[in-house]
């Protein structure tokens, strides 16, 4: 069938913008490039920091392809294996992806800096009111209070609820793509062959066939050993937090050090159990670990860092295993490591430590955050008042999207869906690092390699006199929802958004990243 | 097809005595009633203590019939209105049961008395160790710990997962009857119509299409008008309690009084947030309002108090609503209400001062507690706190059975579903009455006009010296699980058992309370 009659003139302009060519660079005298200086025996480290440093300083801008392995290596004199091993490495930091016969992409630029930037974005709790700016007129149609005042703790529900176009909220997949036909044919399934006691009162760690389903489901794809046993099912990230939350503050602790930037929403979660989140600086290589020194308990996010997308870098990790190893107590906030594009998977810390690391999961990213399912595996020694917290919380999630779920994990079902949103993903997210390119040049982004979001920022030599709140608000006056940076932030960083590119469709993500260049042009 | 051949023969000879014909009593000389004895104008009422009297002494024995009304009216002359009237009361009060063409059953005696008996069951949380009896040899196959120590909070998991041929646990409906095909075809035509947007994040208080089918609901069902505003959909009666219990101690309360004899699991859930629960004493009307003078919050279940099945009388509540104006906090576990057999539905307390009670229900005894799915109506005051507390307790439950059941509520299919349980409910407490009459001769039964199971005890002239405890014990050992109503005493109370009838078939109803009979009889 030919679609191609009939579409709306803008569309099809917005969608050629979106495929328009990117520019590759040049195999033939790339970047100036003399492979006398390096190091004889680290030539790959060498090639892999001279093109780190081009990715950074804007010679080598997003969205641009690297040479051909082949032909670069010709060009330089050396083995094809030395190129090859450089863009590996590049990829596995995220700044560049693969695409197979289209060669390899630049996709992001490195983390932002761990220092202040000049102009401080808006502090999460300020003193007095932030709101005596008077809204310029375009703000009219924002809901009053979204962006202008700081973030309370309905804060997510303002924001679902405010009217828009277009959503470029982080933290959701393609919904449309929920497998709608094999969640119904697997419910069918469960109803043919459960037992009326199924439909009873359960074991609140949840039914054994999702618990066994989630047990083979993080040794295949999170290199987790855990028996079935060990997980506990729980409604979702959010109530992971809650009882992880209460366990700890019932075993005596008061704080619980987080990223920062880190995500506005977890903070919320353990401050309401009563817990302090002190924050502690992330840079290129993931969480500072020396700064964490002081503190007893630290919550992260080390497959993909919730904001800023860096996967944290080995010599952390293994100093971070250390620590805890010397009593600290990790909880690994797993949200969305399966979703990876460029790069091969990082393993979960609680591969490695599972006597320190209290692990939590969920199929929010994975299918649908209107599942409200997720998991935690905690340190043996809190094993017990886990359960207990999530008997006392609800007698355990509800049998029967357990049991559907577990079909769909144990089936294969899931591990193809996955695949399937990944193709989708990362189509989306490169028309997003376009559709940034042509209309926010200014924006530098971060954490494209993996997860459902990019953050861009404005910093470094292009940072800017505005505080994000006033973008965000701009854009959704223009219909277009993305959250502010600044949300993220504990201490004074430097302005930015977060957009999520998995739920939008690549014509609305050129469309939103379009009308947020037009807010940001009129912020000036 | 023929089924008589080749059944076993104990099967058919316990069929056979659960379905031997009851003597009716006879209308000619009725219990020597002389109407000469009644006030004119109160004829009604002084029949109606005439035969409640000749309930409890046991002249009316349970399961038996009452004469017809016209009968009895011509033996009495009195006009047939004054019987109508007097039968009418003692069905109000759980006392008989009105069978159609089979004429009208004595089903209960009046609520245990309130005075402690003369041998007191085990506490709740004794001194020490209680296990010091050595196990008849019986009970070798009964789980250790079940009933053989004090109940902890995971008591009902270890009832749950002991081995039994017959589980008589209170408080599950009759589970093979969940109507799987039509919740397929509700859940089809969800998805039907589903937009992408509905499996993202959602409102912490529920989709709008459950929370408007809960409000119709309880207007027809509860006598309750409420907006779908105030409706907060929760996941279970065991999260309302958690949710509130919260909200409550952050409002400074330290305490709710409940009610004694009263729910183990519900004290639990409370003292899990902090608060102390004073016992308040029930008798033959309901909880002793008189009692509550010292207590500024009380949670109970008027419409069929667990778990004496006493229906909370009309002076009673009315003393009850004038306290709460007074300034006190009602919270109405409404856990089983939609299960009346014998009565008039009782209005729900919320429906009458919504400012003060704080009213919870469930699905766990309409459909089934797998589905984990409550509502709470909070009094204004606490509104926004509940929201705030199902906000950071999971973001709300799962969207998809919201909208199922939505659809099942607003389509008459749920209200088809209770009126079919009705029916298979009411055949089995009939055989279990029957049972308990066969193999449990000086067992009085009480609260069997509503509910999902029936309460008996050994209390007036027939005291045992037993605990109940071992009374269930020796059943478990047998392979009959119910609960010892020790567990849910707070100060000494007689020794009973509670029988769950609604989810075993009368055969296996018969057989267990035939094995109970023997299992009593070996205690003695």
């Amino acid at each position: 069938m030919n679609r191609s009659n009939g579409a709306p003139v803008d569309r099809s302009i917005r969608a050629e913008s979106a495929a328009s060519v990117i520019p590759a660079a040049s195999g033939s005298d790339f970047l100036q490039l003399d492979i006398g200086d390096a190091p004889f025996g680290g030539r790959a480290d060498w090639l892999a920091g001279q093109l780190r440093r081009a990715i950074s300083d804007g010679r080598l801008p997003l969205g641009s392809r690297l040479p051909a392995t082949r032909i670069l290596a010709a060009e330089l004199r050396v083995s094809r294996g030395v190129v090859t091993e450089a863009y590996q490495r590049l990829s596995e930091d995220g700044h560049v992806a693969g695409r197979g016969r289209n060669g390899t992409v630049v996709v992001a630029a490195p983390a932002p800096p761990a220092e202040p930037p000049r102009h401080p974005a808006r502090r999460e709790n300020p003193v007095g009111s932030i709101d005596a700016k008077a809204p310029a007129p375009h703000q009219l149609v924002a809901p009053k209070g979204v962006f202008t005042h700081p973030p309370g703790e309905d804060i997510f529900d303002l924001v679902r609820s405010a009217p828009a176009r277009i959503d470029l909220s982080p933290g959701v997949p393609d919904l449309t793509a929920f497998p709608r036909a094999a969640w119904l044919r697997a419910e069918r399934e469960v109803f043919g062959s459960l037992s009326a006691a199924g439909f009873g009162y359960g074991d609140p760690r949840g039914t054994p066939e999702l618990r066994r389903a989630v047990a083979h489901w993080l040794a295949r794809n999170r290199g987790i050993r855990a028996e079935p046993d060990e997980v506990v099912v729980v409604a979702g990230t959010a109530q992971a937090l809650a009882l992880i939350g209460q366990v700890l503050r019932e075993d005596g602790v008061e704080e619980i050090a987080v990223e920062d930037p880190g995500s506005l929403g977890v903070r919320q979660h353990l401050r309401r159990q009563g817990l302090r989140t002190p924050p502690v600086s992330v840079d290129a290589e993931g969480i500072r670990v020396d700064e964490l020194r002081a503190h007893r308990a630290v919550l992260l996010t080390p497959a993909h860092q919730f904001p800023t997308g860096v996967v944290l870098g080995g010599a952390r990790r293994r100093a971070l295993l250390r620590w805890a190893g010397d009593g600290g107590l990790i909880v690994e906030d797993d949200y969305d490591a399966e979703h990876r594009y460029d790069r091969p998977p990082v393993p979960a810390l609680r591969s490695m430590l599972p006597e320190r690391v209290c692990y939590a999961g969920s199929v929010s990213k994975l299918l649908a955050p209107a599942l409200r399912t997720g998991w935690v595996l905690a340190p043996p020694r809190h094993r017990d008042a886990l359960v207990s917290a999530k008997r006392f919380a609800d007698l355990g999630n509800a049998a029967l999207p357990q049991l559907v779920l577990a079909r769909l994990m144990e089936s294969g079902e899931l591990e193809r869906h996955l695949r399937l949103l990944r193709r989708r993903h990362r189509r989306r997210r490169d028309a997003m690092i376009t559709a940034i390119r042509d209309h926010l040049p200014g924006a530098v982004v971060h954490g494209a390699a993996a997860g459902l979001h990019l953050l861009i920022t404005f910093d470094g030599d292009r940072a800017e006199a505005f505080a994000d709140t006033d973008l965000a608000a701009a854009s959704l006056a223009r219909g277009v929802k993305a959250h502010p940076l600044s949300w993220h932030h504990q201490r004074p960083g430097p302005p930015g958004l977060l957009l999520g590119y998995a739920a939008s469709p690549a014509t609305a993500i050129t469309e939103g990243v379009a009308a947020i260049g037009e807010a940001l042009r009129d912020l000036r």
